[in-house]
Protein backbone atom coordinates (compact mmCIF):
# COMPACT_ATOMS: atom_id res chain seq x y z
CA UNK A 1 0.00 0.00 0.00
CA UNK A 2 2.67 2.47 0.69
CA UNK A 3 4.47 1.84 -2.40
CA UNK A 4 2.77 4.01 -4.34
CA UNK A 5 4.39 7.57 -3.19
CA UNK A 6 2.59 9.93 -5.36
CA UNK A 7 0.17 12.23 -3.17
CA UNK A 8 -3.13 11.87 -3.50
CA UNK A 9 -5.31 14.58 -5.31
CA UNK A 10 -7.17 15.75 -2.19
CA UNK A 11 -5.93 16.71 0.85
CA UNK A 12 -6.37 18.74 3.99
CA UNK A 13 -4.14 20.08 6.53
CA UNK A 14 -5.37 19.70 10.06
CA UNK A 15 -3.46 20.68 13.12
CA UNK A 16 -3.53 18.19 16.05
CA UNK A 17 -5.50 19.41 19.20
CA UNK A 18 -4.23 18.32 22.93
CA UNK A 19 -7.89 17.20 23.39
CA UNK A 20 -7.25 14.72 20.73
CA UNK A 21 -4.91 12.63 23.10
CA UNK A 22 -6.03 10.11 25.25
CA UNK A 23 -5.38 8.91 28.64
CA UNK A 24 -2.64 7.46 26.94
CA UNK A 25 -1.00 10.71 25.86
CA UNK A 26 -1.29 9.63 22.33
CA UNK A 27 -3.66 11.14 19.82
CA UNK A 28 -6.61 8.83 19.91
CA UNK A 29 -7.48 6.36 17.29
CA UNK A 30 -10.95 7.31 16.44
CA UNK A 31 -9.34 11.03 15.50
CA UNK A 32 -7.58 9.21 12.65
CA UNK A 33 -11.21 8.51 11.70
CA UNK A 34 -12.54 11.95 11.90
CA UNK A 35 -9.15 12.56 9.91
CA UNK A 36 -10.24 10.31 7.07
CA UNK A 37 -13.76 11.36 7.21
CA UNK A 38 -12.78 15.13 6.95
CA UNK A 39 -10.52 14.13 3.62
CA UNK A 40 -13.25 12.39 2.50
CA UNK A 41 -15.88 15.23 2.86
CA UNK A 42 -13.46 17.56 1.19
CA UNK A 43 -13.10 15.24 -1.68
CA UNK A 44 -17.14 14.65 -2.08
CA UNK A 45 -16.80 18.35 -2.41
CA UNK A 46 -14.40 18.23 -4.91
CA UNK A 47 -16.79 15.61 -7.52
CA UNK A 48 -19.75 17.56 -6.34
CA UNK A 49 -20.90 14.45 -4.67
CA UNK A 50 -23.20 16.47 -1.52
CA UNK A 51 -23.93 18.69 -4.25
CA UNK A 52 -25.60 15.82 -6.06
CA UNK A 53 -27.04 14.42 -3.01
CA UNK A 54 -29.08 18.05 -2.44
CA UNK A 55 -30.48 17.67 -5.66
CA UNK A 56 -31.26 14.01 -6.54
CA UNK A 57 -31.36 12.16 -2.94
CA UNK A 58 -28.57 10.08 -4.07
CA UNK A 59 -26.01 10.38 -2.53
CA UNK A 60 -22.59 8.20 -0.22
CA UNK A 61 -22.92 6.20 2.38
CA UNK A 62 -19.85 4.62 4.40
CA UNK A 63 -20.26 0.88 4.26
CA UNK A 64 -16.77 -0.10 5.71
CA UNK A 65 -13.27 1.65 6.85
CA UNK A 66 -9.91 0.23 8.35
CA UNK A 67 -6.98 2.23 9.16
CA UNK A 68 -3.37 0.96 9.70
CA UNK A 69 -1.61 3.02 12.53
CA UNK A 70 1.95 3.06 11.37
CA UNK A 71 3.12 5.44 14.53
CA UNK A 72 1.46 7.20 17.17
CA UNK A 73 1.33 10.95 17.40
CA UNK A 74 1.00 12.96 20.24
CA UNK A 75 0.53 17.15 20.57
CA UNK A 76 1.79 19.66 18.90
CA UNK A 77 1.55 18.23 15.39
CA UNK A 78 -0.31 18.96 12.22
CA UNK A 79 -1.33 16.18 9.76
CA UNK A 80 -2.06 16.31 6.20
CA UNK A 81 -4.96 14.04 5.91
CA UNK A 82 -5.18 13.22 2.04
CA UNK A 83 -8.02 10.30 0.01
CA UNK A 84 -7.95 9.02 -3.40
CA UNK A 85 -11.11 7.42 -5.07
CA UNK A 86 -10.38 4.14 -6.94
CA UNK A 87 -11.98 0.53 -8.08
CA UNK A 88 -15.34 2.19 -9.58
CA UNK A 89 -18.00 0.02 -9.58
CA UNK A 90 -21.65 -0.13 -10.85
CA UNK A 91 -22.59 1.41 -7.17
CA UNK A 92 -19.79 1.52 -5.08
CA UNK A 93 -16.15 2.89 -4.78
CA UNK A 94 -13.00 1.97 -2.53
CA UNK A 95 -11.13 5.29 -1.23
CA UNK A 96 -7.89 5.55 0.09
CA UNK A 97 -7.00 7.94 2.82
CA UNK A 98 -2.95 8.81 4.05
CA UNK A 99 -2.08 10.68 7.42
CA UNK A 100 1.17 12.61 7.24
CA UNK A 101 2.67 13.49 9.88
CA UNK A 102 4.47 17.32 9.48
CA UNK A 103 6.40 16.56 13.10
CA UNK A 104 7.84 13.05 12.07
CA UNK A 105 8.29 14.29 8.54
CA UNK A 106 6.34 10.95 7.70
CA UNK A 107 3.32 8.48 7.11
CA UNK A 108 1.69 8.04 10.37
CA UNK A 109 -1.36 6.15 9.34
CA UNK A 110 -3.14 4.87 5.88
CA UNK A 111 -6.53 3.37 5.69
CA UNK A 112 -9.51 2.34 3.41
CA UNK A 113 -13.07 3.14 3.29
CA UNK A 114 -16.02 1.30 1.20
CA UNK A 115 -18.42 3.85 -0.28
CA UNK A 116 -21.99 2.97 -1.46
CA UNK A 117 -24.45 4.92 -3.54
CA UNK A 118 -27.66 5.14 -1.52
CA UNK A 119 -31.03 6.37 -2.84
CA UNK A 120 -31.98 8.17 0.40
CA UNK A 121 -35.28 8.79 -0.86
CA UNK A 122 -35.99 5.71 -1.89
CA UNK A 123 -34.20 3.81 0.65
CA UNK A 124 -32.12 1.49 -1.96
CA UNK A 125 -28.94 1.08 -3.12
CA UNK A 126 -28.53 2.79 -6.54
CA UNK A 127 -26.01 2.95 -9.33
CA UNK A 128 -22.87 5.42 -8.92
CA UNK A 129 -24.37 8.33 -10.68
CA UNK A 130 -22.52 9.45 -14.27
CA UNK A 131 -21.46 12.73 -13.17
CA UNK A 132 -20.04 11.64 -10.08
CA UNK A 133 -17.97 8.77 -11.74
CA UNK A 134 -16.69 11.16 -14.20
CA UNK A 135 -15.68 13.73 -11.66
CA UNK A 136 -13.62 11.00 -10.20
CA UNK A 137 -12.46 9.76 -13.46
CA UNK A 138 -11.25 13.32 -14.29
CA UNK A 139 -9.59 13.91 -10.91
CA UNK A 140 -8.15 11.11 -10.53
CA UNK A 141 -6.35 11.34 -14.02
CA UNK A 142 -4.59 14.88 -13.13
CA UNK A 143 -2.33 12.29 -10.75
CA UNK B 1 -17.65 -13.37 10.14
CA UNK B 2 -21.49 -13.17 11.27
CA UNK B 3 -21.81 -17.08 11.05
CA UNK B 4 -20.81 -17.37 14.65
CA UNK B 5 -23.59 -16.75 16.75
CA UNK B 6 -22.06 -17.16 19.92
CA UNK B 7 -22.16 -14.22 22.50
CA UNK B 8 -18.70 -12.78 22.79
CA UNK B 9 -17.29 -12.83 26.55
CA UNK B 10 -17.00 -9.26 27.23
CA UNK B 11 -19.59 -6.98 26.89
CA UNK B 12 -20.44 -3.81 27.90
CA UNK B 13 -24.46 -1.47 27.07
CA UNK B 14 -23.71 1.85 25.95
CA UNK B 15 -26.89 4.37 25.31
CA UNK B 16 -26.86 6.20 21.91
CA UNK B 17 -26.32 10.21 22.55
CA UNK B 18 -28.33 12.68 20.34
CA UNK B 19 -24.80 13.91 20.30
CA UNK B 20 -23.48 11.08 18.45
CA UNK B 21 -25.25 11.99 15.25
CA UNK B 22 -23.51 13.69 12.63
CA UNK B 23 -25.51 16.20 10.26
CA UNK B 24 -26.58 13.13 8.23
CA UNK B 25 -28.73 12.66 10.87
CA UNK B 26 -27.19 8.87 11.49
CA UNK B 27 -24.81 7.55 14.74
CA UNK B 28 -21.25 9.14 12.68
CA UNK B 29 -18.80 6.60 11.99
CA UNK B 30 -16.03 7.29 14.19
CA UNK B 31 -18.42 7.10 17.57
CA UNK B 32 -18.29 2.91 16.15
CA UNK B 33 -14.47 2.90 17.36
CA UNK B 34 -15.31 4.83 20.45
CA UNK B 35 -17.51 2.04 21.29
CA UNK B 36 -15.08 -0.73 19.94
CA UNK B 37 -12.70 0.59 22.23
CA UNK B 38 -15.17 0.56 25.18
CA UNK B 39 -15.29 -2.91 24.87
CA UNK B 40 -11.95 -3.41 24.29
CA UNK B 41 -10.72 -1.53 27.62
CA UNK B 42 -13.24 -3.59 29.30
CA UNK B 43 -11.79 -6.87 27.83
CA UNK B 44 -8.03 -5.86 28.86
CA UNK B 45 -9.37 -4.93 32.79
CA UNK B 46 -10.62 -8.05 32.47
CA UNK B 47 -7.69 -9.87 31.59
CA UNK B 48 -5.68 -8.08 33.91
CA UNK B 49 -3.61 -5.76 30.63
CA UNK B 50 -4.18 -2.25 32.16
CA UNK B 51 -2.91 -3.57 35.79
CA UNK B 52 0.45 -5.39 33.75
CA UNK B 53 0.72 -2.17 31.68
CA UNK B 54 1.29 0.12 35.09
CA UNK B 55 3.35 -2.94 36.79
CA UNK B 56 5.69 -3.36 34.57
CA UNK B 57 5.63 -0.92 31.35
CA UNK B 58 4.59 -3.67 28.95
CA UNK B 59 0.83 -2.66 27.45
CA UNK B 60 -1.37 -2.86 24.49
CA UNK B 61 -1.00 -1.14 20.81
CA UNK B 62 -3.68 -0.80 18.65
CA UNK B 63 -1.79 -1.40 15.27
CA UNK B 64 -5.01 -1.41 13.25
CA UNK B 65 -8.63 -1.53 13.30
CA UNK B 66 -12.04 -1.96 10.61
CA UNK B 67 -15.03 -1.74 11.30
CA UNK B 68 -18.53 -3.23 8.81
CA UNK B 69 -21.51 -0.76 9.27
CA UNK B 70 -24.51 -3.43 9.13
CA UNK B 71 -26.95 -0.79 9.51
CA UNK B 72 -27.37 3.33 10.19
CA UNK B 73 -28.18 3.65 13.52
CA UNK B 74 -29.54 6.86 15.23
CA UNK B 75 -31.35 7.98 18.22
CA UNK B 76 -32.70 6.89 20.46
CA UNK B 77 -31.15 3.59 20.91
CA UNK B 78 -28.86 1.31 23.56
CA UNK B 79 -26.37 -0.93 22.07
CA UNK B 80 -24.08 -3.77 23.32
CA UNK B 81 -20.81 -3.58 22.18
CA UNK B 82 -18.94 -6.66 22.33
CA UNK B 83 -14.92 -8.15 22.51
CA UNK B 84 -12.97 -11.30 21.72
CA UNK B 85 -9.46 -11.96 21.67
CA UNK B 86 -8.12 -14.48 19.31
CA UNK B 87 -5.24 -15.89 17.29
CA UNK B 88 -2.74 -14.89 19.81
CA UNK B 89 0.07 -14.74 18.36
CA UNK B 90 4.37 -14.42 19.48
CA UNK B 91 3.54 -10.53 20.20
CA UNK B 92 0.00 -10.20 19.59
CA UNK B 93 -3.57 -10.99 19.05
CA UNK B 94 -6.68 -10.03 17.33
CA UNK B 95 -9.75 -8.66 18.74
CA UNK B 96 -12.80 -9.00 17.26
CA UNK B 97 -15.90 -6.45 18.22
CA UNK B 98 -19.89 -7.02 17.87
CA UNK B 99 -22.24 -3.96 18.29
CA UNK B 100 -25.75 -5.31 18.47
CA UNK B 101 -28.59 -2.78 18.64
CA UNK B 102 -31.54 -2.86 20.66
CA UNK B 103 -33.85 -0.39 18.65
CA UNK B 104 -33.34 -2.97 15.67
CA UNK B 105 -32.91 -6.33 17.41
CA UNK B 106 -29.62 -7.10 15.36
CA UNK B 107 -25.87 -6.90 14.69
CA UNK B 108 -25.46 -3.43 13.85
CA UNK B 109 -21.46 -3.44 13.52
CA UNK B 110 -19.16 -5.50 13.48
CA UNK B 111 -15.08 -4.80 13.16
CA UNK B 112 -11.76 -6.34 14.17
CA UNK B 113 -8.55 -4.91 16.02
CA UNK B 114 -4.98 -6.00 15.82
CA UNK B 115 -3.18 -5.56 19.37
CA UNK B 116 0.30 -5.51 19.67
CA UNK B 117 2.47 -5.63 22.96
CA UNK B 118 4.74 -2.89 23.46
CA UNK B 119 7.42 -1.83 26.14
CA UNK B 120 6.61 1.62 26.53
CA UNK B 121 9.74 1.86 29.01
CA UNK B 122 11.82 0.14 26.18
CA UNK B 123 9.77 1.71 24.04
CA UNK B 124 9.87 -1.64 21.56
CA UNK B 125 7.94 -4.23 21.02
CA UNK B 126 7.60 -6.94 23.54
CA UNK B 127 5.64 -10.88 23.79
CA UNK B 128 2.61 -11.09 24.74
CA UNK B 129 2.97 -11.67 28.89
CA UNK B 130 2.59 -14.96 29.78
CA UNK B 131 -0.43 -14.50 32.81
CA UNK B 132 -2.21 -12.09 29.94
CA UNK B 133 -2.19 -15.08 27.91
CA UNK B 134 -3.12 -17.48 30.54
CA UNK B 135 -5.91 -14.86 31.37
CA UNK B 136 -7.06 -14.84 27.67
CA UNK B 137 -7.29 -18.29 27.52
CA UNK B 138 -9.11 -19.19 30.56
CA UNK B 139 -11.53 -16.08 29.59
CA UNK B 140 -12.47 -17.77 25.97
CA UNK B 141 -12.50 -21.13 26.95
CA UNK B 142 -15.50 -20.18 29.34
CA UNK B 143 -17.12 -19.10 26.13
CA UNK C 1 -27.51 27.18 43.59
CA UNK C 2 -26.74 23.50 45.54
CA UNK C 3 -28.92 24.34 48.55
CA UNK C 4 -32.31 22.56 46.71
CA UNK C 5 -31.39 19.24 47.28
CA UNK C 6 -34.60 17.82 45.41
CA UNK C 7 -33.80 15.41 42.48
CA UNK C 8 -34.41 17.10 38.99
CA UNK C 9 -37.22 15.38 36.83
CA UNK C 10 -35.74 14.51 34.50
CA UNK C 11 -32.17 12.32 34.59
CA UNK C 12 -30.37 9.98 32.27
CA UNK C 13 -27.52 7.74 33.93
CA UNK C 14 -24.34 7.43 31.59
CA UNK C 15 -21.28 4.94 31.58
CA UNK C 16 -18.03 7.40 31.76
CA UNK C 17 -15.70 5.53 28.66
CA UNK C 18 -12.10 5.60 28.82
CA UNK C 19 -12.50 7.27 25.65
CA UNK C 20 -13.83 10.29 28.30
CA UNK C 21 -10.48 10.78 30.10
CA UNK C 22 -8.27 13.22 28.56
CA UNK C 23 -3.92 13.47 28.65
CA UNK C 24 -4.47 14.68 32.22
CA UNK C 25 -6.16 11.08 33.11
CA UNK C 26 -9.62 13.10 33.85
CA UNK C 27 -12.52 13.38 32.19
CA UNK C 28 -12.01 15.98 29.54
CA UNK C 29 -14.44 19.42 30.64
CA UNK C 30 -16.20 18.80 27.15
CA UNK C 31 -17.50 15.56 28.15
CA UNK C 32 -19.78 17.25 30.75
CA UNK C 33 -21.56 19.47 28.06
CA UNK C 34 -21.97 15.96 26.35
CA UNK C 35 -23.86 14.91 29.17
CA UNK C 36 -25.45 18.37 30.03
CA UNK C 37 -26.88 17.78 26.18
CA UNK C 38 -27.86 14.48 26.71
CA UNK C 39 -30.14 15.38 29.75
CA UNK C 40 -31.49 18.65 28.07
CA UNK C 41 -32.58 16.60 24.52
CA UNK C 42 -34.38 13.93 27.35
CA UNK C 43 -36.07 17.13 28.88
CA UNK C 44 -36.68 18.06 25.31
CA UNK C 45 -38.74 14.72 24.54
CA UNK C 46 -40.38 14.23 27.42
CA UNK C 47 -42.00 18.07 27.02
CA UNK C 48 -42.42 17.23 23.56
CA UNK C 49 -40.04 20.00 21.66
CA UNK C 50 -38.93 17.83 19.74
CA UNK C 51 -41.87 17.00 17.59
CA UNK C 52 -42.85 20.48 18.04
CA UNK C 53 -40.15 21.40 16.31
CA UNK C 54 -40.62 18.85 13.60
CA UNK C 55 -44.50 19.64 12.73
CA UNK C 56 -44.09 23.69 13.28
CA UNK C 57 -40.84 24.70 12.75
CA UNK C 58 -40.26 26.56 16.18
CA UNK C 59 -37.75 25.16 18.40
CA UNK C 60 -35.15 25.23 20.66
CA UNK C 61 -31.74 27.06 20.37
CA UNK C 62 -28.97 27.04 23.13
CA UNK C 63 -27.69 30.45 23.57
CA UNK C 64 -25.48 30.63 26.41
CA UNK C 65 -24.00 27.26 28.67
CA UNK C 66 -21.98 27.31 31.64
CA UNK C 67 -20.53 24.51 34.10
CA UNK C 68 -18.70 24.76 37.73
CA UNK C 69 -16.69 21.55 37.63
CA UNK C 70 -17.17 20.09 41.48
CA UNK C 71 -14.63 17.37 41.36
CA UNK C 72 -12.67 15.79 39.03
CA UNK C 73 -13.88 12.28 37.43
CA UNK C 74 -11.77 9.13 35.92
CA UNK C 75 -12.80 6.11 34.37
CA UNK C 76 -14.58 4.09 35.41
CA UNK C 77 -17.46 5.75 37.10
CA UNK C 78 -21.55 6.34 36.10
CA UNK C 79 -22.96 9.57 35.99
CA UNK C 80 -26.58 10.53 36.47
CA UNK C 81 -27.28 14.34 34.39
CA UNK C 82 -30.17 15.43 35.24
CA UNK C 83 -32.21 19.07 34.10
CA UNK C 84 -34.73 21.43 35.47
CA UNK C 85 -36.05 24.17 33.66
CA UNK C 86 -36.83 27.29 35.32
CA UNK C 87 -37.63 30.83 34.73
CA UNK C 88 -39.75 30.81 31.67
CA UNK C 89 -39.66 33.73 29.85
CA UNK C 90 -41.50 35.26 26.81
CA UNK C 91 -39.27 33.43 24.44
CA UNK C 92 -36.76 31.94 26.79
CA UNK C 93 -36.40 29.67 29.25
CA UNK C 94 -33.18 28.14 32.08
CA UNK C 95 -32.44 24.79 32.64
CA UNK C 96 -29.91 23.90 35.27
CA UNK C 97 -28.19 20.72 34.94
CA UNK C 98 -26.29 17.80 37.52
CA UNK C 99 -23.76 15.81 37.45
CA UNK C 100 -23.92 12.76 39.92
CA UNK C 101 -20.90 10.49 40.50
CA UNK C 102 -21.96 7.38 41.12
CA UNK C 103 -18.28 6.62 42.23
CA UNK C 104 -18.24 9.59 44.35
CA UNK C 105 -21.48 9.60 45.66
CA UNK C 106 -21.61 13.19 45.35
CA UNK C 107 -22.36 16.44 42.74
CA UNK C 108 -19.86 16.16 40.23
CA UNK C 109 -20.60 19.27 38.49
CA UNK C 110 -23.65 21.68 37.95
CA UNK C 111 -24.50 23.64 34.99
CA UNK C 112 -26.60 26.35 33.56
CA UNK C 113 -28.17 26.60 30.02
CA UNK C 114 -30.03 29.69 28.41
CA UNK C 115 -32.66 28.46 25.90
CA UNK C 116 -34.02 30.52 23.36
CA UNK C 117 -37.40 29.66 21.22
CA UNK C 118 -36.05 30.09 17.50
CA UNK C 119 -38.37 29.73 14.08
CA UNK C 120 -36.06 28.36 12.14
CA UNK C 121 -38.49 28.74 8.98
CA UNK C 122 -38.69 32.62 9.70
CA UNK C 123 -35.00 32.48 10.66
CA UNK C 124 -35.93 34.98 13.72
CA UNK C 125 -36.31 34.69 17.69
CA UNK C 126 -40.17 32.91 18.41
CA UNK C 127 -42.20 32.83 21.50
CA UNK C 128 -42.56 29.98 23.95
CA UNK C 129 -44.98 28.01 21.84
CA UNK C 130 -47.82 27.53 24.37
CA UNK C 131 -47.98 23.44 24.53
CA UNK C 132 -44.38 23.13 25.55
CA UNK C 133 -44.76 26.21 28.40
CA UNK C 134 -48.01 24.36 30.20
CA UNK C 135 -45.75 20.70 29.67
CA UNK C 136 -42.82 22.35 31.52
CA UNK C 137 -45.23 23.81 33.97
CA UNK C 138 -47.02 20.09 34.56
CA UNK C 139 -43.81 18.59 34.75
CA UNK C 140 -42.33 20.62 36.96
CA UNK C 141 -45.09 20.92 39.13
CA UNK C 142 -44.55 17.05 40.34
CA UNK C 143 -41.48 18.10 41.44
CA UNK D 1 -17.82 42.06 27.80
CA UNK D 2 -17.64 43.13 23.25
CA UNK D 3 -16.88 46.44 24.40
CA UNK D 4 -12.80 45.86 23.91
CA UNK D 5 -12.25 45.23 20.27
CA UNK D 6 -8.38 44.30 21.05
CA UNK D 7 -7.20 41.15 19.70
CA UNK D 8 -5.99 38.91 22.46
CA UNK D 9 -2.30 37.95 22.29
CA UNK D 10 -2.96 34.21 21.98
CA UNK D 11 -4.98 33.06 19.08
CA UNK D 12 -5.30 29.88 16.84
CA UNK D 13 -6.68 29.45 13.68
CA UNK D 14 -9.03 26.36 13.31
CA UNK D 15 -10.68 24.50 10.44
CA UNK D 16 -14.30 23.33 11.11
CA UNK D 17 -14.56 19.92 10.67
CA UNK D 18 -17.99 18.18 8.76
CA UNK D 19 -17.97 16.33 11.53
CA UNK D 20 -18.31 18.89 14.14
CA UNK D 21 -21.45 19.09 12.76
CA UNK D 22 -24.45 17.66 14.51
CA UNK D 23 -28.01 16.81 13.01
CA UNK D 24 -29.32 20.57 13.66
CA UNK D 25 -26.51 21.16 11.06
CA UNK D 26 -24.51 24.02 13.82
CA UNK D 27 -21.52 23.26 14.94
CA UNK D 28 -22.08 21.67 18.06
CA UNK D 29 -22.19 23.40 21.49
CA UNK D 30 -19.18 20.87 22.69
CA UNK D 31 -16.90 21.68 20.08
CA UNK D 32 -16.92 25.95 21.31
CA UNK D 33 -15.21 24.61 24.13
CA UNK D 34 -12.78 22.46 22.43
CA UNK D 35 -11.87 25.49 21.02
CA UNK D 36 -11.25 27.09 23.81
CA UNK D 37 -9.52 24.35 25.33
CA UNK D 38 -7.02 25.00 22.27
CA UNK D 39 -6.46 28.82 23.17
CA UNK D 40 -6.32 27.79 26.34
CA UNK D 41 -3.69 25.02 26.30
CA UNK D 42 -1.79 27.25 23.38
CA UNK D 43 -1.63 30.15 26.33
CA UNK D 44 -0.60 28.03 29.36
CA UNK D 45 2.58 26.70 26.50
CA UNK D 46 3.19 30.29 25.59
CA UNK D 47 3.46 30.95 29.41
CA UNK D 48 5.39 27.83 30.37
CA UNK D 49 2.36 26.51 32.46
CA UNK D 50 2.54 23.21 30.91
CA UNK D 51 6.19 22.82 31.70
CA UNK D 52 6.14 24.37 35.28
CA UNK D 53 3.66 21.68 35.39
CA UNK D 54 5.96 18.76 34.78
CA UNK D 55 9.31 20.49 36.78
CA UNK D 56 6.80 20.75 40.03
CA UNK D 57 3.30 19.07 39.70
CA UNK D 58 1.77 22.33 39.89
CA UNK D 59 -0.40 23.26 37.64
CA UNK D 60 -3.75 24.70 36.12
CA UNK D 61 -7.12 23.34 37.00
CA UNK D 62 -10.55 24.34 34.87
CA UNK D 63 -12.83 25.09 37.66
CA UNK D 64 -15.52 26.64 35.77
CA UNK D 65 -16.07 27.92 32.09
CA UNK D 66 -19.36 29.42 29.73
CA UNK D 67 -19.89 30.06 26.39
CA UNK D 68 -22.29 32.77 24.59
CA UNK D 69 -22.87 31.39 21.40
CA UNK D 70 -23.49 34.55 19.41
CA UNK D 71 -24.32 33.04 15.76
CA UNK D 72 -24.94 29.40 14.64
CA UNK D 73 -21.92 28.09 12.58
CA UNK D 74 -21.75 25.25 9.70
CA UNK D 75 -19.18 23.81 7.57
CA UNK D 76 -17.14 25.13 5.84
CA UNK D 77 -15.46 27.92 7.74
CA UNK D 78 -12.76 28.46 9.62
CA UNK D 79 -12.60 29.73 13.19
CA UNK D 80 -10.11 31.95 15.16
CA UNK D 81 -9.96 30.89 18.95
CA UNK D 82 -8.37 33.49 21.17
CA UNK D 83 -7.40 33.66 24.62
CA UNK D 84 -6.63 36.22 27.29
CA UNK D 85 -5.69 35.78 31.07
CA UNK D 86 -6.83 38.53 33.66
CA UNK D 87 -8.04 39.23 37.27
CA UNK D 88 -5.07 37.24 38.54
CA UNK D 89 -5.37 35.87 42.19
CA UNK D 90 -3.58 34.54 44.83
CA UNK D 91 -4.37 30.97 43.73
CA UNK D 92 -6.66 31.61 40.46
CA UNK D 93 -6.78 33.64 37.13
CA UNK D 94 -9.97 34.29 34.72
CA UNK D 95 -9.51 33.78 31.27
CA UNK D 96 -11.22 35.26 28.52
CA UNK D 97 -12.00 33.41 24.71
CA UNK D 98 -13.27 34.78 21.94
CA UNK D 99 -13.95 32.37 18.52
CA UNK D 100 -13.99 34.70 15.00
CA UNK D 101 -15.35 32.88 11.93
CA UNK D 102 -13.81 33.88 8.91
CA UNK D 103 -16.97 32.69 7.26
CA UNK D 104 -19.27 35.65 8.89
CA UNK D 105 -16.05 37.81 9.50
CA UNK D 106 -17.67 38.37 13.20
CA UNK D 107 -17.36 37.18 16.68
CA UNK D 108 -18.84 33.76 16.49
CA UNK D 109 -18.82 32.90 20.27
CA UNK D 110 -17.20 34.57 23.39
CA UNK D 111 -16.58 32.69 26.83
CA UNK D 112 -14.42 32.42 30.57
CA UNK D 113 -12.75 30.37 32.37
CA UNK D 114 -11.71 30.17 36.14
CA UNK D 115 -8.34 28.51 36.22
CA UNK D 116 -7.04 27.32 39.59
CA UNK D 117 -3.47 25.94 40.77
CA UNK D 118 -3.82 22.98 41.82
CA UNK D 119 -0.51 20.72 43.61
CA UNK D 120 -0.85 17.34 41.76
CA UNK D 121 1.34 16.00 44.23
CA UNK D 122 0.12 17.25 47.65
CA UNK D 123 -3.24 17.01 46.09
CA UNK D 124 -4.17 20.43 47.18
CA UNK D 125 -4.67 24.27 45.80
CA UNK D 126 -1.55 25.79 45.28
CA UNK D 127 -0.68 29.54 45.39
CA UNK D 128 -0.14 31.08 41.36
CA UNK D 129 3.65 30.08 40.79
CA UNK D 130 5.30 33.53 40.21
CA UNK D 131 7.34 32.99 37.45
CA UNK D 132 3.61 32.24 35.95
CA UNK D 133 2.89 35.51 36.89
CA UNK D 134 5.25 37.24 35.57
CA UNK D 135 4.77 35.90 32.22
CA UNK D 136 1.31 36.10 32.27
CA UNK D 137 2.06 39.55 33.05
CA UNK D 138 4.51 40.38 30.26
CA UNK D 139 2.44 38.67 27.70
CA UNK D 140 -1.19 40.55 28.58
CA UNK D 141 1.27 43.90 28.38
CA UNK D 142 2.20 43.83 25.15
CA UNK D 143 -1.71 43.71 24.61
Amino acid sequence: MTQDKKPFMVAVEIPVSWGDLDAFQHVNNTVYFQWFETARIRYFEEIGFLDHLKATGVGPILAETSCKFRLPLTYPDTVTASAQAMDLGHDRFTMRYRVHSAEHGRLAAEGEGRIVCFDYRGNNKAPLPDPIRKAIETLEARR
